[in-house]
């Protein structure tokens, strides 16, 4: 499917892996069709909502007889890059580092992890799982011979615009970000800058109003 | 500011985390004043969606003349109950919760993390930071006893439900819920769902893309 000519909105594009997710849940549960007024009701969006998304996407199927779930669920993983086994990195072997190392739905998702890098030296050599943590000096021939494709880095904020540089010098062409800093995507470089306290304080304001 | 009779839609609430990222930022450098453009120009969304925003809460100030950077800051610490400083404990105490606890952006945000639970023997008495981790049995009545607002949930996803059940009971408001389920929010009680891998799966999309 070539959508270079078609820009999908951002808040599209946010929303497929919702409908990953939930298209995952159904297929494990032995489901085979989905009406997409089923389907909007688990999402909470519009079911014309849900239509026009798709149609970024060639439609995905006849709205009369509901989504085939593994239809569905097939293409999701193709646009969603899930079948190209991107490969990653971890920059970083702190409590966080550890956590999304250690967490099943990378591996789920396709994702390759090869290696975890940091610079302490109490922490080099010990392996997370069965990768072994590796000296950050050594993360430039590491990415051009594995041909790293992400790297998420759960860096100190002051650390974190250096070491991406350096990286994006050596290939990666994309960055999970963790670190408290905002890096930019440029030319081909895609970022996601997560910041975890926004979703907490969306519940602090929430909590907060309802109090008024 | 009596927000009972305005609905303040989702998207707006979500914005007003990274309205105050960077006015934060913007005080730390010292500024006084920023104009609705450079605001706009640093969040990335159009002055007038700026504006529109803050009319929600009562405008914020003179577009003429720019905004006050500490003005704004203080009235989104209110909006956001960050002055409320609001009781947290972390429920699960594996890299994550312990990422979670080590984070100094909690406390920075008015966030009052008062207990570590977890049901593994190994974990129980160990510290992080300052707090003992304490058997998950013990919950209930240090909840009530000290009125705590937010539990975070880093669980196994199928002790969620149940845990998150019993913590409702003895009066906690709000859920900050990273363990791999969907719990709803109902009635008085505010659930922030977070699924960190949805913005690994934006990003592999536009590599996915870029790359056709």
């Amino acid at each position: 499917m070539d959508l270079k000519d078609k820009k999908v909105p951002e808040v599209v594009i946010r929303r497929l892996s919702r409908y990953y997710r939930y298209l995952d849940e159904l297929d494990k549960d032995g489901k085979t069709r989905i009406s997409s007024t089923a389907l909007s009701k688990k999402m909470g969006v519009t079911a014309s909502q849900i239509r026009q998304d798709f149609n970024y996407f060639g439609g995905f199927g006849q709205q009369g007889y509901g989504y085939n779930v593994q239809y569905l669920l097939a293409e999701l993983k193709k646009l969603l890059g899930i079948t190209n086994g991107y490969r990653l990195v971890i920059v970083g072997a702190g409590n966080l580092g550890h956590a999304i190392a250690n967490y099943g739905g990378l591996k789920k998702r396709g994702f390759k992890l090869l290696g975890i890098f940091d610079n302490d030296k109490e922490k080099i050599g010990k392996k997370v799982g069965n990768i072994e943590i590796s000296d950050i000096s050594k993360i430039k021939d590491f990415i051009s011979e594995n041909k790293i494709d992400i790297a998420i880095l759960t860096l100190p904020k002051d650390a974190t615009e250096e070491v991406a540089e350096m990286l994006m010098d050596s290939g990666v062409r994309g960055f999970w970000n963790f670190s408290y800093t905002e890096l930019k995507s440029k030319n081909e470089v895609f970022v996601e800058n997560v910041h975890l306290t926004d979703s907490l304080m969306t519940l602090s304001f929430k909590i907060s109003q309802n109090r008024l």
